[in-house]
């Protein structure tokens, strides 16, 4: 007879400098490894986690979500104390921020329906000491209406075969919708929010690193409607650099986690 | 025959985290000494710089200000060049913002007329990884209606003798004025925005620590008053740890920088 299995949906936390992204590598440390060996400390049976999303080398992350099962016999700790038991096993740089039961069928990829990425820069001369490793520094002004309005021209449902590196050309579809696309600006430090249905391997900071370069005038605003129409990576900007960016939130249908 | 001094006035950012505060210490290092020392690899006279004010251990500035007097004979470099060539001597958890050329008469001190600070919270059960050493973590949540109808008691001038660490007791007046005591929530994370006039020794820590137990319930949220009152340090709460306070700004008449 199979154990029963209890599923959990934990949101997870990290800084992304020391890590060579979530997934776990062949060569360098995956943040998910030491979720799971941290889980492996409190429950014998080692359950593995399964994630909404994977980040790059070096891309931090405030509410990533997985998945993971654990056998009933296993589970010694009320619910309310499993988020404090895992962190006591995690190095500071990664923390599980909630943990609670859901349903069976719930699964932290195939239910999610979209995500926020939220990616900021420091524009200034000088870089902002507070904001080393969380922002690209940009030390000329930028021209946030421009950006602004280059901006818009992603909102929608569009093929972004041009701002996904290359490991997407593997995929079926390159298609994507992207709901929302902000800037904001308070003093020095500028703000893209990004919310879509799913993203590219790289298409965030493709997305950002094209419209820096459109703030910084070496790309016209019309030109991210040309890029997209292109379907080719060589048409589009730069990629932004991974430290700027943060995985935000993952979302799903109410009841659905 | 005395050599021209040219004065500057410049604005630093830095991560306390390593530092035994602004001032030179004898045991420990303080910012003072890395900027003084990079300015003495640019100008043989090794000008001292003057601060608008001093920060403890712990606490970050992204606003502190200072003078410097440099010999126009060894002024080598345009202005603009200037803040790039402190820089490059610093480590990157010191950077110099701004360097500009200011009047003979201006004081870095003695000039000022105000200060914003800001305090940091991370309100979640769980820390925010991409925050350690920015932020004070307070678990349980807090009541930001109680902080804020409390930090409104704050606000005005008064004798903040409760509020001051024990260096100040030596000083002639405890009196200052409170401009501003705001508090914002977005999401987990609180920020205290704190002006005025001038603040004696740990009085802004001094203050958000007895806010945070006045949101916690521990204090009643008149209780701000009678700790005013009574001028007396042990009437009010606790101290809130270094790391969550930036120095903003240093406000200035318009022309006196």
């Amino acid at each position: 007879m199979e154990p029963e299995l209890i599923k959990f949906v934990l949101t997870i936390a990290y800084d992304g400098t020391p890590y060579a992204g979530w997934q776990i590598q062949k060569v360098g440390l995956g943040v998910q490894q030491l979720v799971e060996e941290a889980l492996a400390k409190l429950f014998p049976s080692a359950p593995r986690v399964h994630s909404s999303s994977r980040t790059d080398t070096g891309v931090h992350a405030i509410g990533m979500v997985v998945h993971v099962e654990i056998p009933k016999t296993e589970l010694r700790l009320p619910d309310p104390r499993l988020m404090l038991a895992i962190n006591a096993f995690l190095p500071l740089t990664i923390r599980v921020m909630s943990a609670k039961r859901c349903s069976a069928s719930f699964h932290a990829r195939f239910n999610a329906t979209g995500k926020q990425y939220r990616y900021y820069i420091w524009n200034a001369p000088a870089m902002n000491p507070l904001l080393v490793q969380r922002a690209w520094h940009i030390p000329k002004a930028l021209d946030i209406d421009s950006m602004s309005r280059a901006a818009q021209k992603v909102i929608g449902k569009h093929d972004f075969k041009s701002f996904a590196g290359t490991r997407s050309y593997e995929m079926d579809s390159t298609v994507r919708t992207v709901q929302k696309m902000a800037i904001k600006k308070e003093d020095r430090l500028i703000t893209v929010i990004i919310e879509g249905d799913g993203f590219l391997y790289k298409m965030c900071r493709g997305l950002v690193g094209t419209l820096v370069q459109v703030g910084s005038g070496k790309l016209d605003k019309d030109s991210l409607s040309t890029i997209l129409e292109a379907r080719d990576r060589t048409a589009a900007g730069m990629t932004a650099p991974a430290h700027g960016l943060v995985l935000w939130k993952v979302f799903y249908r109410k009841g659905k986690s």
